[in-house]
């Protein structure tokens, strides 16, 4: 038994390792921890979110003996429903994360075929030859668990992401004790949150947000409209608990915040009085300073609730002078203009705007310096591999352990596809296997490659120029003035001054053209080089032909 | 003369006011400070920046009395060029400005033609019928100034990009006298810098840099590589100190990097003993911890030294193991995600990366909270115009000020092309002028309109589909199979599939072609919507045809 190794195959997503997806494999035997998405960067047009390459569990789908989900974020459960196309496993869940799940695979209809297991953070289940505990962790979202997942090859705890919030919204803490019984047992391997590995001290503790609020609330004098993420029910708890002090009504808006909204409370993880929370409409005619709206768009999406607040394109309602607008939220890297744009507008239309940067409206849910080094204190791993983040983080991870004693040779920094063997007690670098970030562009999976993303950036960079020849197939002169559409690449007027030229040059190039190539290619290939020297810009030129 | 107004004209910049330029008037006569680019956002593609709008000022070429530069920034002088195109003013600039804007005159071939002035701090001139006080403001490039501007109408303080510190690196602080000064004679407005006014506290002097900056030097084993802008002679100074201290020769890489420091050095400004400096070929002979290198690229920019570094792409060195590069800036808003790319990829090279999240290696320019209040306090002005800043900013500027007791309606929250009118003390809105952003893409000027920006982002979005059909002329038949050909659309493996049922749906398309339009039109139409029901997706469908 003993010389079976432990497998560890951080998969998924733009350089992050780990939080979007990881296979555990042992004897053959595959468990999936979370499967989630990832926003595309803003040098990927077009695309709707990222998810894990799943091509490495093609030929081993029946050997997959569960998926475990650490927590309901977007970024850990966003992709379930893609693998469950591929992988009919079980999928293990703490109740909250199971509610979230429903809602989710609910809407993307494969809810009826998926088998859910819950799971109460405490509980020890054996899925295939894992034993799998599921401890629970402190973050931006209740029931969110850590796992520790032994094999005969050893004990590996997997931290999720987490925090040591010691006043968390839900009075639970991490689960200390927990933490110290593994490392009694002995852990091999220890995989860490990193994503705050940059932050020295300790991440405020939720409740900072419950006085940042009361302070707002107290101030203001028109309708407050809060926007978070949907899934951040902990926030919904603080927001609903702060209406009732100031005596407002709290309205959730947008079909995922009131789907999740009921859920949560049916479930108890979102505790209200009967009549605090009432239908929007109903707000909406009720005085200004007795109202609270919830609702998302927090991330400045155009599309969101309050992306069309800010630019008064939302039907039901719009921003009046006196509404305060809270972002309780911070800015995924990436969406900060988007974000700070939607601040600005807002701001336009006479809303009071309260964001990150003018008060703790919102903190991080991850672990920051000193929490990091006190899991690697409490679970006192033999290994560490630092997760959760990109190389920058990842080396600070490996930084603050190294000055904590633990040898520079017992800390593996990985990369996505890199295969970490765990043998007789002894972690070893294993093969390497294939992944890739897959984009979801539509309705359509997969069919958008780092080839398309290149044409879109060439095509967003300078346009395309197309030219339409008709040539006498015998004498090869043109026949007709050729047609001229371009796009994205210059103004109308400034394009026809600089289109008599192209015509001219066209007519060269047809003229020059020595049969060598077509008359299609010699065009090309003159329009190409012209139009740079003219404007020292490169858009597409495409050159069709008529022969009559 | 007194019933002649004083005109105050912001002009320039994607929501930030009179930053980078900003128009005085009194009595036809015109006074322009700072003309200076903006970065283009992530949603602008082949955007290289943005300068001001001049149209208001082309029927006035010949009442423009001068160009006053506040700093040697490029938000404040990188439109100059531009501007000298259209007005043949003189411009007047401290020397250190002076010096950075020759350099850049220079290699835009306008210097010869331009009138130079240079002004001391503390000087007094008369432009016009403007009287300007230039006094002297601590901000992070050497030699930066304010203004007074005086007319018959009233007294205008202009406070340029400012902060108040005490320990700067040049022991030049902000002169507090000539603010004083300014309050004894009555300050009708005062226009401030509202850039870090959602900070609270006091902006971090320059100095702790110094500490920073002997730290890494401390600790570093191999080369140190610094990246900051090419016009940051301050920080210039702060690595000269260092590398003094530290027994390592330093070496410029990069034109402007290497002219600006020559400049600098000529006027003063830099002050580094005789043996210091040496070429970049020299220093790669020596021992890796006798060098320090300062070089372009802070920002991420993929074609900057340290851009190319970090992918391996430059020639003349590479990144080694045991190499400490210092990012020795801020990340402009909308360039996180390239900066962060860079410092991931240079720590995948076996870079230490230092960068301001782990280390004070940078610290702001612009006057905090407190130092926003000073600044009031000093000037003690009637009315406040935030200038410099979001909307964002400016209302934060305007709460601040409100606390302290300026009224509201004496405090002016105004858009780009707003003019301010001053008369018998009172401030007025005046008319707007047109105004705008102008896009300088490769060789052109403002021939990118944001109607070819939007069909940029339409091409990034989903790509161009093209589709050549050969019809009979009179039978209205295709007589070939229909060339078609895509980018940016859809990889093409899928894309062949899809394009057999393309194929399909055009000569039904062709079929059906009633002749109310084109066959061109009616295939076109067809194609979007047919493309749309597959994919969720939008790409731009052209389609030319030959009729034979």
């Amino acid at each position: 038994m003993e010389n079976i190794p432990f497998r560890i195959i951080p998969l998924g997503g733009l350089g992050e390792i780990g939080r979007n997806m990881m296979v555990y494999e042992y004897a053959d035997q595959y468990l999936i921890v979370d499967a989630g998405l990832l926003f595309p960067d803003s040098d990927m047009p077009g695309v709707d979110y990222i998810i894990p390459d799943f091509q490495f569990l093609k030929d081993k789908v029946d050997k997959v003996v569960g998926i475990v989900i650490t927590h309901g974020h977007e970024d850990h459960i966003g992709a379930v429903h893609h693998l469950l196309d591929l992988v009919q496993a079980p999928v293990y869940a703490t109740p909250l994360t199971r509610g979230l799940l429903e809602v989710k695979l609910g809407r993307a209809g494969v809810l009826s075929r998926t088998s859910l297991i819950t799971v109460q953070a405490g509980e020890r289940v054996e899925i295939g030859p894992f034993k799998v505990d599921f401890f629970h962790v402190c973050h931006s979202i209740p029931d969110s668990v850590g796992l520790g997942i032994e094999t005969p090859a050893g004990l590996v705890v997997h931290s999720g992401d987490y925090k040591f919030d010691h006043t968390p919204v839900d009075n639970w803490p991490t689960d200390y004790a927990r933490l110290a019984e593994f490392s009694r047992r002995g852990v091999a391997v220890l995989m860490a949150d990193s994503t705050n590995s940059e932050h020295p001290g300790w991440t405020p503790s939720e409740r900072v947000i419950d006085q940042a609020l009361d302070q707002v609330f107290n101030q203001a004098k028109g309708r407050i409209i809060l926007a978070s993420f949907a899934s951040l029910v902990s926030r919904m708890q603080q927001v609903a608990n702060a209406a009732v002090k100031h005596n407002r009504k709290l309205a959730f808006v947008g079909t995922s915040m009131v789907d999740n909204a009921k859920m949560a409370r049916k479930l108890g993880y979102l505790d209200v009085p009967e009549t605090l929370v009432i239908p929007i409409d109903q707000a909406l005619g009720l005085p200004a300073d007795q109202v609270t709206i919830m609702c998302t768009g927090s991330q400045g999406e155009p599309s969101s609730i309050l992306g069309r607040l800010s630019t008064g394109t939302y039907r039901s309602f719009s921003i009046q002078e006196g509404d305060t607008v809270i972002l309780s939220s911070k800015a995924i890297p990436g969406n900060e203009e988007a974000v700070y744009r939607t601040i600005n507008r807002l701001f336009e239309r006479g809303a009071n705007v309260i964001y990150e940067d003018i008060a703790p409206v919102h903190v991080s849910g991850h672990a920051s310096q000193e929490e990091i080094k006190l899991l690697i204190n409490l679970v006192r791993p033999k290994y560490l591999i630092p997760i959760h983040g990109e190389m920058r983080h990842r080396r600070q991870h490996a930084n603050l352990a190294r000055e904590m004693g633990i040898p520079a040779e017992n800390i593996m920094i990985v990369d996505n596809g890199q295969v970490i063997e765990l043998l007789d007690g002894t972690l070893y670098e294993g093969d390497r296997v294939c992944t890739s970030q897959v984009f979801v562009d539509g309705s359509k999976v997969g069919d958008v490659s780092a080839d398309v993303m290149r044409e879109r950036e060439m095509l967003a960079r300078s346009g395309v120029v197309l030219v339409h020849l008709v040539v006498d197939k015998n004498t090869h002169v043109l026949r007709a003035d050729p047609e001229i559409i371009s796009r994205g690449f210059i103004l109308g007027n400034e394009g026809d001054q600089l289109f008599s030229l192209v015509r001219i040059k066209i007519n060269d190039a047809v003229r020059q053209s020595n049969g060598n190539g077509t008359v299609e290619e010699d065009v090309e290939r003159a329009l190409r080089g012209f139009l740079f020297d003219e404007t020292r810009r490169r858009p597409m030129v495409f050159v069709t032909a008529s022969r009559v």
